[in-house]
């Protein structure tokens, strides 16, 4: 069937090879750069467990599904952090969130809100900036989060557009947050959400029951302006972070309620992106990722999505806080495979380079590394472990197959609950992704392999001051 | 992509009954009869979690998932008991353990022992008997738990032929059973378990390294000799039920360990199943179904498997005891899809009754429904609800999305951590397959409504005599 579905692919292929030729044919314009389209999905708290390839008993996703089978589907993908402003700064520079500025500090918040002050300092090189370098064109679609004052926004960071909310959807609450505004359905009104575009608020607060459909408008729109550039679209998608709007189309279309709506609504705009890139006869010339910025929002129960078999979610350093699905699609060019090798979304960046042929900053330390080889299916991955920290506290590290706790703590916990632990938990991720069965007294040598990496991380980490701890104190 | 792996399987469909033509050409035997063949591959303790299609991150099941992609993968898929001899036989006679006897009692076993001197009773019709009764050659391969005294063996309950062990693979212990012996490398000879063909022991103890290969050699050689006449092949491999044992071959082979080692190894198993019945040209004329007993021993530690996003497994009435996967395959028939209505093992017998056309017994109440209309793409599940019995006792109910939980227990637990629930607990399956989040507050009517099915279903049981029970009580 493997050959079969590659044979049914090259009649994919055949028909968009014909009908670009055709749509060549048709065009005086000059023959594009060989350079590669990049389009990164980024989508927020979707859980490890929530699409249908990923084990989910009653979220379909069929267009998601279709990609992780003819991509690489990876199983062991993490983020750089458990919630929101750190991860995603950790996706766009490829670099730690102790490294740069995005991490909170340990009793201060660890994103930022609506009366933060701070954001992604300018000296940070993102992927934009990169690519924009690099001839391409740029556009940021959703949600930011690296900071809403003008110096902070996509436009000043290496985007030529911008079109989405600054920062998360349930911030500037009208009324009192509370679970039962939030979950009982909610009203776009009950937060006073900006809708920019560039640096302009077009709508306030946004209507956030279009915000999905509006998004895949302009991502469209981009593409198809673009057909003739190399471009780069940053799609952060606002949804399925809590309060959960669907679009009037996808109320009620899936059996696992409006969480599911949700991500049916999600899965079909990733659709339009790549029937769009298809019926331009880009696919293949076009990165495609699809990943989360981390684990399900658990405390906000049915509303909240799922880890799947791993333990915890959103805000901790268990694999349900950091683990996510990643997709990686090219066809022609990325193999088919499922990969349970480690990557994360810090090495987006180096991968997206290397790709482009682009030069990395030479006077940043960057954390991530370029999964190109295992994305052509010649190599396994070289990434060997993953840091997790909390802020700018080092929580676990993982090492081959094992993962080390030297700090636990539940989601959203204060120091309170804050659990540490000597000798640390020790799981082995390949045999109990689960994190149920410590190891630590079976396996000191790891232990103190673990030891040794940490020490050596240290010496290369200097924390910097952090961005999100930046906000009027009386608050 | 849907359309083109339609096309992509017609090219099969076309080379299969070429080859079969061309098969047919060179034999001057009769037009093999209508009536399709049946194959059920029955897994001993496999969790809903682990196959790579259900989402496990590192054991690689490329056969099993070909399965589950070209035929119906079914999510919501229960069997009727989360321990051995009474999942088995519900599987065998579609009817609920506390209707055949093959419940144990509350404070006695719940599966059989070398020294239990009950089984399946005489007066029980098995699906076996309804296939050799329509001219079916029937094999009964693996592990059978139904009974080991003569009169309970497979060759008195339909099947011509049996080879396989007729217990579990823990039982008849030598040294003393302990968590290590089992879960160290183990060694066969810790348990004195017999090898029988038909009705002599052959091999005692049997060597279980070999045990999943002989079990394939025999299927195999079985679908062979019978591939022109009707046949019924029941497949009980004895993995990945712990004491874990692979062949040497996929010794190391996965990164799960030893116990993906044993998945790998069924995995092997079943591609040399289906190339057999596809190399013969009969795939377009075979029901194949894959399913498990039972959820994950999950008190074996590593060496038990993964219930995925289930919560608990084997031994228990939470999703993670009951729930298991579920793959239905037959090209050109069986609708390629993912199923998330509810099924369950018990429907399995009224299923094959109906495709063969074979009457169902008349004087025994089955609790199947025929899933026929479903598996060939045609309507909903006829089952809309499940029936959860800790051997003799009905602990919960499921009701379209709701199941409710009057009594729950640990797995394994003695009376003592059995816990009582009133009002019951309630979950939202659909939205919450993890049963994380108790919405009894909120749906007092649905609690009615399943109460209001438990007393219909009180009136419709007769609970007779455990076989399960009988046993030298002095032990």
């Amino acid at each position: 069937m493997k050959h079969l579905t590659q044979h049914g692919f090259s009649l994919i292929a055949i028909a968009v090879i014909l009908s670009a030729l055709l749509f060549e044919g048709c065009s005086n314009e000059q023959e594009r750069s060989s350079k590669p389209n990049v389009v990164i999905v980024f989508l927020d708290d979707l859980g490890y467990g929530d699409f249908s390839s990923y084990g989910h008993p009653t979220i379909n996703t069929p267009v998601i599904d279709r990609l992780a089978r003819e991509g690489q589907r990876w199983t062991s993908f993490y983020t750089a952090a458990s919630v929101c402003t750190p991860s995603r700064g950790a996706l766009m520079t490829g670099r730690l969130p102790v490294r740069n500025g995005l991490a909170g500090e340990r009793s201060s918040h660890g994103v930022f809100f609506p009366y933060s002050t701070g954001g992604i300092p300018q000296s940070e090189i993102t992927i934009a900036e990169i690519l924009k370098e690099e001839g391409y064109k740029t556009a940021a679609i959703g949600k930011w989060h690296l900071g809403h004052l003008p110096k902070y926004l996509p436009t000043r960071h290496g985007f030529d557009s911008y079109f989405g909310i600054p920062f998360s959807n349930d911030m500037d609450a009208v009324a009192e947050w509370s679970l039962a505004t939030v979950l009982t359905p909610p009203h776009p009104e009950y937060w006073d959400i900006p809708l920019m575009r560039d640096e302009e608020t077009i709508e306030r607060p946004v209507n956030q029951r279009t915000i999905t459909q509006r998004y895949t408008e302009e991502a469209v729109k981009f593409i198809s302006a673009n057909r003739k550039n190399p471009f780069f679209l940053y799609l952060a998608h606002t949804m399925p972070h809590t309060p959960l709007f669907a679009g009037e189309k996808f109320i009620g279309t899936s059996k696992r309620g409006l969480y599911g709506d949700v991500v049916n609504e999600i899965d079909w705009s990733v659709g339009e992106i790549i029937s769009t890139i298809e019926e331009l006869g880009l696919d293949e010339k076009t990165l495609f990722v699809l990943t989360s910025d981390n684990g399900p929002w658990l405390s906000m129960l049915e509303n909240g999505g799922s880890a799947g078999l791993l333990r915890e979610g959103k805000g901790t350093t268990w694999e349900g806080g950091m683990r996510v699905p990643a997709i990686f699609w090219w066809p022609g060019v990325i193999s088919s495979k499922v990969v349970s090798d480690i990557g994360s979304t810090l090495d987006i960046l180096p991968t997206v380079a290397g790709f482009v042929g682009a030069d990395l900053p030479s006077d940043h330390i960057l954390d991530g590394y370029d999964l190109g080889p295992i994305l052509l299916g010649r190599q396994p991955s070289p990434r060997k472990g993953m840091y997790f920290y909390r802020r700018q506290e080092l929580y676990a590290v993982r090492k081959g197959p094992f993962k080390a706790h030297f700090v636990t703590s539940d989601a959203f916990a204060n120091d309170a609950v804050r659990e540490e632990h000597d000798p640390p938990l020790l799981f082995n991720l390949e045999h109990d992704p689960s994190e149920r069965y410590n190891v630590a007294k079976q396996h000191p040598e790891v232990i103190e392999e673990i030891w040794a990496m940490v020490l050596e991380h240290r010496t290369k980490i200097k924390i910097v001051e952090s961005e999100v701890a930046k906000y009027p104190k009386q608050l």
